[in-house]
């Protein structure tokens, strides 16, 4: 891998697209040492210091999937995928339709050998501590209890080159600790994660083990993750929204202007701008998927993580975790 | 019905039993317009001003739900279900086991003639709008799509009469809104619920509408319903820590405390104890569920559901609601 890595970036992909995309791919080829690729409509990205490859679809955030990538073959999806594929980027990242950007990676980079299904990892902020990977986290919706133990060993993987942690804990997401709570899949699942070597497996955890320190990596289906994913958003900018509310009311005074003040770096911490979006794991290459509300700064997190992610060679770490 | 209805009390379930459950069933008892019964073991009671019913074992939250309730004839569980049983009272409230608290209330209540399976329905709290209910929270983890389309009809019975929402906007969890997005189960349900007479039902709901005015009331199986909840607790716990924590700070000056009293209305509110505890739903009279760690104001507030969930006739609202 040469010295400064190449990102391709969606620049079609998200709310924002392609401005906030275009400033944000440019803010990170100025700062983070990497090389930045836009992929997209040419006249719709306008004047940039970027490289541009020409793709001249777009698959929008309400497109099937599936049938988009098949149907699209010079969207900005596909393109971005081909050119991992070709060697000409290191990794890929878009803010655009989630599903898309699955389909796009898995026939554009293909699988890695071995691994059954795909899943998206997420990053979960935690206050005061570190954070969990949840996954899946909205590839595949019905899942089988094989692919959840390929999802610990891809989980736990990314967790240590992404976090560096050690050993991460490893949790089965159920509703109660106890090896016989859960549903079918759960339940079938426990004793393969149990037999399980290489990955540190602390058996079934709860919702509310999410966002606390007792768990690294926790595992499920793609629906019940990204119904956990949703939940949390929208709990956390219920309450954001209820306290920032309270303490905004003109009647509330000084101190409550000062307190603002105290709680914006929580309120950073957990903006899923913050994250630097989630990561496609079992694919071929690196494949970060952005929130469809990405802003600059969100690309630049996003890229950032493309960058580790290649430089710590994820890829072929999650290709000996599965041989083993 | 008389005036002054009876309400059960499992005086030896959740962790603060049975000292903070009394003074709660006896605060009940002198404010609410109630009677109060006590079901547990007379000398671990001690003195009180309310009627015990002797009940001589305990189901302790560890244990196996369906074998204790069948093995413990005399468990305040199973005899405190006999009781609204036999009519002697209006409802039951119990902060132990709920999985044992969902079977003796099917076993000595029975299900009501026509529902395939009782449903646990929780209320979350939505800072400055109306709450959410949820079900099923955690009765039964693996669900057929059918069960769904009673769980959205018990479910909107109870939302009128607990809350007076005239036509319940009822939404099914699921991972996108359009009809084909989800997993078997939902994809199944989906056609089920819409050509459905008699209930609001708004079509899929995501994990992030549950916390906001968009929907009243949320129909998935228990499993997932019963990870969302705690992921619910957990979440609101992480951040109400953080905010506090980051309020309470010695360095943080007298502003800060000023808007921990601008918040604490808001803590207030998102506290499980505030709610009322969970309802079984689909049994025949009225099934209240503290959460484990209710003190005695949680169990104030958990009678007076079941007071006016016996007072609205709920349970012949629901016969009424799945025999249309």
């Amino acid at each position: 891998m040469s010295a400064r890595p190449t990102i391709a970036l969606d620049a079609m992909g998200g709310d924002n697209a392609p401005s906030a995309i275009v400033a944000g791919g440019e803010k990170a080829a100025s700062e983070l040492g990497v090389d930045v690729i836009l992929v997209g409509r040419r006249d719709e990205i306008g004047e940039t210091t970027l490289p541009v490859v020409e793709a001249s679809e777009v698959i929008d955030m309400a497109d099937d999937p599936a049938r988009s990538v098949r149907g699209m073959k010079d969207s900005s999806l596909v393109r971005g995928a081909e050119l991992v594929r070709d060697g000409a980027a290191a990794g890929f990242v878009s803010a655009g339709n989630t599903g898309a950007m699955v389909a796009a990676s898995l026939l554009r980079m293909g699988r890695i050998k071995g691994i059954a299904r795909p899943a998206v990892a997420t990053t979960i902020p935690v206050p005061g501590t570190t954070p969990t990977v949840l996954l899946d986290s909205g590839a595949i919706a019905d899942c089988q209890p094989q692919w959840l133990v390929q999802f610990a060993q891809m989980g736990s993987a990314f967790a240590s080159r992404r976090f560096g942690y050690e050993s991460p804990r490893v949790g089965l997401l159920s509703i109660g600790e106890e090896e016989s709570k859960g549903n079918e899949l759960v339940k079938e699942a426990h004793p393969l994660l149990a037999e399980l070597d290489g990955i540190n497996f602390i058996g079934n955890v709860e919702g509310r083990d999410i966002m606390s320190d007792a768990v690294d990596v926790v595992v499920i289906d793609g629906f019940t993750g990204n119904v956990v994913l949703k939940t949390l958003e929208g709990a956390l900018r219920s309450l954001v929204g209820a306290v920032f509310g309270a303490l905004a009311d003109p009647d509330a005074g000084e101190g409550a202007a000062s307190a603002l003040g105290l709680l914006a770096p929580l309120a950073n911490e957990l903006d899923p701008d913050t994250s630097g979006g989630a990561m496609l794991l079992g694919v071929d290459g690196v494949s970060i998927i952005g929130h469809g509300s990405s802003n600059a700064v969100a690309i630049v997190n996003a890229i950032a993580v493309a960058r580790d992610m290649a430089e710590a060679e994820l890829v072929s770490a999650m290709r000996s975790a599965i041989g083993r």
